[in-house]
């Protein structure tokens, strides 16, 4: 039995021969994809199919899959302004210890996901302080989350010992190291919010459970002075000497390495999510990112939180990467529109260590799936659909998302929950959170 | 009698003190903003006004101006990618010179324009072939307009010999010099496209009708080095050596500048349109904003032309702004919210030499007015609202548009014409555009 068959759309795969097939569609049986063909010959299946959706005008895409987040940090976007990260992260730290604790970080990521999942995101890695709130939070919305334990060893919001960090980021592993919609990891801050010991407990953990390990890397140039002093070592040098690098591991920003480190992220396989809004909003630099494709380092895009956005807008990552490196190194040619877009789906499936399930529009993965409307004017016309997407797609241009074959955004809008309470809520309590820093 | 009373919004003003009004509006008689206050001052005014509108939950803003476009050029949206500047310029001559006439020029400018005002858009100065047919489609659909007659010594489309540029711009003078809705221009395409000589004729043209002088500057190194080689000075020292720099100069691009060419431009006053989004995609550099700035040189964002975009979008130019120095120079605090919304506003009307007219919400100013939806999950919470439309607004929340107080954007869509047709005819020529650089 087909439950869902969409025909007639651009068909922009994301496969490794990044096939587009124009006037064609995909078939869903039990929330995978049966079909990826054209409209003629899905026809007999759409003949049999429970729905069938008419995709004309309509570009049909795989899922964004954003490789670095802090959705429920929601609450506090545009609260700290024109600040370097360091005096940043502080007054952030200061407002977060004030506002948090389960019930609003769960508030603030319902915020962040319903945010991401209207522009097209189908599975986000989000590091916070509640993880089984981010769980929560993401089946209420209706996206797959990549998350678990945290690890930072100042107090924090959670103030918890090393102990208890372990034991709950291993509970987090039992209860869903095996659920299709989580992709369970340990999340040990930064290598200057934890220490040595504690971040090897924390490799352990996610490699006793087979998940994944993701941490901030190289974000700024003070952060690399500051771990130098304290080590001797570089950060990337620094997590390699502690032997954590390795093909699970994740690394948000990477923004100052040296060649030497970029080889050693290539020689381990670690995956790099380059933040591009997010590094130059807080002035932390530009990664290196032909660089680390030239030496064959998966690279994926993530937002960050909003507070360094402000707001959560992979598409804005996306334009960013493919023009920025351009912008700086004064060449045209960096970075190809495929690459670019590789790494906005299926180069963040590979870091969630999920190519096999998510990422590209394939027989066989889960239906995670977008409908952009290419019927505004900014999409007219339309010489190379790939092009399209890159530099002229907007995040209001998804009209439709799907999640396993199931419809989670219509015409613009959630389908699992409506946000007026959550906005509601979240604007009453603007003037508190404003206090907190006041 | 007053025509139109706007209530209950959060009024960003861009005026000089940079008020924000949360609760208030405008009232507005003959195309004219007669008041800016607040809700409970406005009820009188209101309750004998012809039409009133709620605007709550949108914030008010003075309509946008993009200070350096060429809309028609949407024909040929994605049709060149990742070349730099020379190559990427032979080729997109190429394209127009095969496909542009007057009819096609006016269609791509509506198609352009259309995308433009949607967005909130309500001025643009906009370079193309046929300065004529620019002034229609801008009527047509509904904003104002800065151009003239263009001046280009290779054939170009329109291959007319320097004495038929100089008559088309003065009977474009003529018949626009005194519209309320044009900003009448010479505009000699660049100092490596116009000789000395005629760069001194489109001079003296503008001069002598009283209007601007727009040309392209210093957008590459290339561009440097030509002009150093053909005359012995740099492209700004070029321009003031000729004579051709005053507070009536737009200058597009300046990405490559040293220290004293940013002091030539600070003396004559001379305005600088700066264009992150172009200057990164074809890999022009980063134009010295800050510098600019402390010099006090008049600084405004445009979009440059679709071609280099792709698309034409000035939210995005002005995200840019707001975070590439930041991202190059390594200084968070560099460019405030305030400085980069005045790019946005206020100093674009001053480089249209219009800034008694339009630019901010105050009285006695044109009714050109935006109002943007804030009721979206990337605008809550919202502690300052000049932060949210800096770093959070999408050019989607854009919902109503006003030009001297005619509605001509209503829920997001044009109410002079419907965009169908236009849309229809350019994606039906896209074949044959694709073909002219096959």
């Amino acid at each position: 039995m087909t439950d869902l068959v969409i025909t007639n759309a651009i068909v922009v795969t994301s496969d490794g021969a990044g096939t587009i097939i124009k006037g064609g569609g995909v078939a869903v049986a039990k929330g995978r994809i049966t079909h990826v063909a054209s409209s003629a010959d899905l026809a007999p299946i759409a003949s049999r199919a429970a729905r069938v959706i008419d995709g004309t005008g309509h570009i049909l895409m795989p899922g964004i899959v954003n490789t670095h987040c802090h959705a429920a940090d929601s609450l506090f976007r545009g609260l700290v302004e024109n600040l370097p990260l360091e005096p940043w992260l502080q007054t952030v730290w200061k407002a977060e210890a004030a506002i948090l604790n389960p019930a609003t970080s769960r508030l603030g990521s319902v915020l962040g996901f319903a945010e991401l999942l209207l522009s097209g995101v189908t599975s986000v890695m989000d590091m916070f302080w509640y993880p089984f709130e981010t769980v929560a939070a993401a089946r209420q919305v209706g996206l797959r989350v990549a998350t678990g334990g945290i690890f930072f060893d100042p107090a924090g919001v959670t103030a918890l010992p090393i102990e208890k960090r372990v034991l709950e980021a291993e509970r987090f592993f039992e209860e869903f190291g095996k659920a299709e919609d989580v992709f369970a990891c340990a999340m040990p801050h930064g290598t200057y919010t934890v220490s040595p010991d504690n971040l090897k407990a924390a490799w352990a953990v996610s490699h006793k459970c087979g998940g994944l390990f993701c941490t901030h890397c190289a974000e700024t140039r003070a952060e690399q002075a500051d771990i130098v002093s304290r080590y001797g070592r570089t950060v990337v040098r620094h997590l390699d000497h502690l032997g954590c690098l390795d093909q699970r591991t994740v690394l948000a920003h990477c923004v100052h390495l040296d060649d030497e480190e970029l080889d050693i992220i290539a020689r381990t396989g670690a995956h790099v999510a380059h933040n591009p809004m997010s590094n130059m909003k807080l002035a932390s630099g530009f990664a290196r990112v032909p660089d680390m494709l030239e030496r064959g380092i998966n690279v994926s895009l993530g937002t960050d939180g909003p507070l360094s956005g402000n707001d959560l807008d992979m598409w804005m990552a996306l334009r960013l990467a493919a023009t920025i490196h351009k912008g700086y190194t004064g060449r045209a040619d960096l970075i190809s529109t495929r690459q670019v877009f590789d790494m906005l789906t299926v180069n963040g499936a590979k870091a969630l260590g999920a190519a096999d399930r998510i990422g590209s529009l394939e027989v066989g993965k889960l239906a995670d799936m977008v409908l952009v409307d290419v019927k505004r004017p900014h999409a007219v016309p339309m010489f190379d659909p790939m092009t399209h997407l890159v530099y002229s797609t907007n995040k209001s241009d998804v009209r439709h998302v799907f999640l396993g074959g199931e419809q989670v955004v219509r015409d613009g809008a959630l389908t699992r929950m409506s946000l007026d309470e959550t906005l509601a809520e979240v604007s009453a309590m603007a003037p508190r959170i404003a206090a907190t820093i006041a």
